[in-house]
């Protein structure tokens, strides 16, 4: 009876082939460390449509573009919302938004242009497609795919603001992609196009874009709110971060608003609040199943991308591919040159050439345009779109995806600081911060720390009054980091414990428990001290100093494919307050 | 574009709906200590039918069939069988299966001929309801519910055997019931009934069964193997659990075996392996998604079970409804007391008369029923049989389910006991096992205990090579159940510095950590007596003494709604190790 069970048979066949392919690269440890996981996933997919091809003799079915968008696409923004380093975002928002808002204009118009261009010359006879089609393809292709870039930019570790910058732009430019490609269709289907239709798609930018916010912060903190609910239902508490972040994504989508926006504002929004009301198990499954959700999805969407590619939905003319992909390269990297040139005209901190070569260069494109291309109306060189857009993501996630970790070593591109921060560099951070709200604010100058400030008062004043469940008075944020960093390190423990994995060697356990309590030994040395005379306390802090190698450490920095916490095991100890109590 | 994202919007409103329902009822939290969870799921799915058919004039939709076998259904029997208490299932899975099957057979013929019975007065209008189609209704509303029985089960708090036997019986009456309910609906569509049909039937109980049991088995199997293989790619762990569960229910689905007996073999026989295989944070995840999922189903059950009664479905003939629900009192009142009789006379520890009471009177139906009388072929007295399943359901999980909880304390049914065994007991449980299959294997008398550790010695003699990824030694079982109880403790910790919850008392989150080294502490006395002055060590001793005030627990009992070590903080210390400490 398999008509019965066919829908969720094969919608479970496909995820565990996905799954299992996952674990087939990673078998071999050479394979991802060379390839990147996307390529092997197209391979996996261009593989399997060959075969599907060969079996059926017609073409494999094409992914689904509302299959898309409404199932896969939202887990890996959400994703990469929830887990977005906020401070480096906010730092480099204005030059994220240029490069999202301007740069993805200048390379619609760029490229649509140039290829009108082209298809003036005759030898290639493509005089009938018109400077509109142009502009609508160039709107779907310009854009850069925040799952590509994900695969790509995870593997190859470059430092925390060129991530941010590519990453942030590909996220972002989303807004602008849903107006423009929009505009052009409908711009298509119009027998004439008056100028108040011009000034009407500018004005949609903003409500495209700040309605997505708006939407994605009501949802955000109707989650927060909702969660201070829960205290005595906790295994539904992960699910409400879910059913939000969803429901603001297809209400934004309801109403022609940036999704992929709403759903990073909802997951940004919300995630301070919903972690300090539900528990600690909870947040657990939270953190982890959205890291499960996003890599299935993602994995899925390259081999559906590989799959979908096998077939016979494409004209070859090759003029037309070869200078698409040409001007996407150029365009995105004249438009990187001249917009860095005057963000660094405002910047100190500037943006190296080297950076500039990689964020045009990671401008990898992906399946957002591929579904798309695929929405577009029915004309007759949808066809030949299809080619040029599959080519286009082709070339750019193999030869460019696999390019680009070499290219990073080549060019000595900063790279990530391996370590996390240590207590005493962010409490100095924190220091900083205020201590630059305030220089702002005496010199009425405006800028990121003063909002920052007004923010972060407004949030202690009101927000966290209405969303927190446990509110006491409103601690000062040095403490709240201190809290939340004790917390980080009690569930370090527990890990270390489970790594340790000997209680066949009670003694190593004893230790690691002993050690953790080794910062706090300060605070009781005073206690100690009053009860104790000090031939015994030096005994007893050379029987703690024995015990004392392993340290805290704070989790590694973001990565999709893998918890904090999880990657590295407490090595590198930190021998530093074993120091301090020989010194005492 | 509402169209657009209708499907996806509406299901995560519905959850929404659900969800926060279920927020509603723990805000007033004397509510669901009166009326089970159950009642007022249905009670709200009720108004909202209501308030549907009041505004449409038309009836609510029914509760898909197919959503609910295909969906709903699962994540609840995989939640139970992967939670499983296996010690008391196993001890007791004879006296389940008696009453599964042979009471399950009793019920059925019994409700079917009595209302058979019924039909021949002729004042009660319902001649034409033949005997056939009797034992149809009879094998549709004989079974028990385990959603149903879960739900109210878990509340009351009985012992574990009675808990086990009701539950097991709820899910193992399964395959009976597929077989059954698909035999008697072949008769009627037959035009006549071979003797040979009626032996075919037979056999088909043991192919649904036993074949249901292979195919979970199988797939468990291939869940722990494939888990033995996920190292490098933690976050898609827990997927593999879902998966591969998934797939047996549907496979088992797709050749008309029984899917729960599938999907329960499956979670049982790959939970041991891919606990060992998978990462503590992977597994809290598995255990946390798993008890979110079923409690929401469970949740949609209860809805649309009360959203599908109201409506214009309904047959109202009295006397053969009313008749319905007495006789499914009657025949399971009759056939639990003599198949317990028989049991009682093959046990030492025999089954009281108040357990039986309480067997007889919580066979609760639900869900399962109602999907299957949609299910059956259109025939003139369908709406009838409707009406009928829809009053033996409401009656029994509003009268039974509501009176259970007063009954069971009237009659002081012996309850769970609330503290978990402790180590102690449980290496003399373990201790006891090995004793009595040793005496087994003398006496020749091969009973529980002399498979259980043919079992134990297939496990770690085979399967755990191939399985399991870390295979050192076979270890003795006392020596992993010790590692376990370790391995728990290290969480525990964990949770309680994340309790305690209060860094600016770092001597309390200190004591924890202490105490957590105090059981270790006796095996590094020797080492601390050869390097210390008996001097020094009693102060040290006197310092860890003041210090050791918690003192671990295993986590409590089985619960769908909460999870292990969440929620009782570890309130009742126990101080026998200051004792020991005190002696030395």
């Amino acid at each position: 009876d398999y008509q019965h069970v066919q829908v969720p048979f094969e919608i479970t066949l496909w995820i565990m082939l996905a799954s299992l392919a996952k674990i087939g690269f990673h078998l071999y440890n050479k394979l991802p460390s060379v390839v990147p996981e996307s390529c092997l996933l197209i391979f996996v997919g261009l593989i399997m449509g060959g075969i599907i091809y060969g079996l059926n003799d017609k073409s494999p079915p094409v992914m689904d573009s509302d299959i898309f968008f409404l199932y896969l696409l939202p887990p890996i923004v959400l994703d990469a919302g929830y887990f977005m380093p906020s401070r480096p975002f906010f730092e480099n928002i204005g030059t994220i938004l240029l490069y999202a808002v301007v740069g993805t204009i200048w390379n619609v118009f760029g490229i649509g242009f140039s290829l009108y261009g082209i298809c003036q010359v005759k030898a290639f006879r493509l005089q009938d497609v018109s400077l509109l089609h142009n502009l609508l393809f160039g709107s779907l292709i310009a854009a850069v795919d925040p799952v590509a870039v994900l695969a790509v930019f995870e593997e190859i570790h470059v430092n925390e603001k060129l991530h941010i910058l590519v990453f942030g732009e590909s996220l972002l430019n989303d807004a602008v992609t849903v107006v423009l490609y929009k505009l052009f269709r409908s711009f298509c289907e119009m027998p004439t196009i008056k100028t108040v239709d011009i000034f009407a798609g500018v004005g949609k930018f903003f409500v495209v874009g700040l309605g997505g916010v708006l939407v994605g912060l009501i949802f955000g903190m109707t989650a927060a709110f909702t969660t201070r609910f829960t205290k005595d239902i906790r295994v539904i508490e992960p699910l409400f971060v879910f059913l939000y972040s969803y429901l603001s994504y297809l209400t934004a989508e309801m109403f022609h608003l940036s999704g992929i926006v709403a759903i990073i504002a909802c997951a940004m929004g919300m995630k301070r609040y919903v972690e300090a009301n539900i528990s600690l198990k909870s947040h657990t499954t939270v953190k982890y199943f959205m890291k499960m959700w996003s890599s299935v999805s993602d994995t899925l969407i390259f081999i559906f991308l590989g799959v979908s590619t096998i077939g016979e939905n494409h004209e070859w003319n090759w003029p037309y591919i070869c200078f698409t992909v040409i001007f996407c390269l150029i365009w995105r990297a004249l438009g990187v040159l001249v917009l860095t040139f005057f963000v660094n005209r405002f910047h100190v901190n500037t943006i190296t050439s080297k950076d500039q070569f990689i964020i045009a260069y990671g401008g990898l494109r992906g399946a957002i345009c591929f579904s798309l291309v695929f929405l577009l109306p029915d004309f007759h060189r949808k066809k030949l779109f299809i080619a040029a857009t599959t080519v286009v993501i082709l070339f750019t996630v193999f030869i460019q995806g696999m390019t680009i970790r070499p290219l990073v070593d080549l060019l000595a591109v900063k790279r990530k600081r391996e370590s996390a921060p240590t207590v005493g560099e962010q409490i100095h951070i924190r220091f900083l911060d205020h201590l630059l709200a305030g220089i702002e604010d005496i010199c009425g100058h405006w800028g990121q720390y003063y909002w920052k400030d007004k923010l972060e008062y407004f949030n202690s004043k009101y927000l966290q009054k209405i969303l927190l469940r446990e509110y006491d008075q409103p601690k000062s944020s040095i403490v709240l980091l201190y809290e939340k960093l004790e917390r980080k390190h009690a569930i370090e423990l527990a890990e270390a414990g489970q790594l340790s994995h000997a209680p066949s060697h009670p003694s190593l356990l004893c230790s690691v428990f002993l050690c953790s309590s080794n910062d706090r030994t300060v605070i009781m040395d005073k206690k100690l001290e009053d009860t104790l005379n000090p031939d015994v306390l030096e005994n007893i802090q050379e029987i703690l100093a024995r015990n004392l190698y392993r340290i805290r450490r704070t989790g590694p920095a973001y990565n999709r494919h893998t918890l904090p916490g999880e990657t590295e095991p407490v090595e590198h100890a930190k021998e530093i307050l074993i120091l301090r109590h020989k010194s005492l």
